[in-house]
């Protein structure tokens, strides 16, 4: 799973029926991870902007939601997230 | 998920079966998402060359068929795209 | 599979109901599997802090618990861990 | 998906029952994905050497052989693929 | 698929209990595939140290073994596998 703070979101008004209502974020790892590259994620805790989240990927996006094409959802809400930002 | 532009497209007419009509893509992703290479995706939202599209990949890209051995679907148009490219 | 030290964890409260309970850790491959990322890990063997680990990804971090959306799981304290920071 | 030139073979005398009769190739993607890995796939159109073909991976691979431990297919043969050697 | 050299191997007494009797082996990619990092692998045909074998990842790695959480098994023998350590 990924760590990483939400940085913004996209909106697909014409997309798949199955990911009608959906939220897509887009989340930056934290540096101590040493991810280079963003994701883009399903919200399913109403994360918002700035908030330090959890993000589980592949066929785990969809243990909730089978028949969306999705692989990629923010499942947590990190508590004193910030304090990853200094982690080594 | 991954957005990206859609750059290309490739044809091939010697394939599996269950490839039958599929439009395969070449989506190039936005630069704020540091994602180096390039991926081909099945189009199912009737994207174009130069649109900005929602991608995802594994097996959530075989959703609505089962049967296809496809790894990367196109299922969304991301709105206001073109902004992507100067989202730091 | 991975072998790393756990070098953290990370705790969050507000979550999807099917992770109640479970124990996120930071997990550092060891330097020769050259893998630069580090990787968020659910423990299911009682791993601490400092421990030489084994972790699984993906769909087989689930198959003890199907419903749970994570994509990555401790399996196994590895035997003499520490020798694995000076191998080749 | 990826695309991708075949530039070789292996040959496993001492393998899983359930690869008997796979044809094991080398992939190297096409330049312009970015990509920077040769990947070894199944045959599954019957591609030779020099080919440009189109690969799936992950369980993709599985669609039409189960119970096959492979991760990466040939699933079609890309009409004109050498033009793709020059694509940007 | 991978194609790698045996280059180790780890033990873990205390782990998960659908993994008893799997024997966890290092693999280094073969320097063609031009991939940096190892994976470590279950074997399950009986490889050695310093043969070149085939590697399948993700649930392909289950095929045999549906409740075992691994990732990644060795699933054949290469042979001439010395050859491609100066394959270009």
């Amino acid at each position: 799973m990924i760590i990483g703070k939400v940085v913004g979101s996209v909106v697909s008004t014409r997309k798949c029926e199955n990911l009608t209502g959906s939220k897509f974020m887009i989340v930056e790892p934290v540096p101590s991870l040493k991810i280079e590259n963003r994701i883009v994620a399903v919200d399913r805790v109403g994360a918002g902007i700035g908030e330090y989240v959890l993000v589980t990927t592949g066929s785990a996006a969809r243990v909730d939601a089978p028949t969306a094409p999705i692989d990629a959802a923010i499942v947590g809400i990190i508590d004193d997230g910030s304090s990853l930002d200094n982690m080594q």
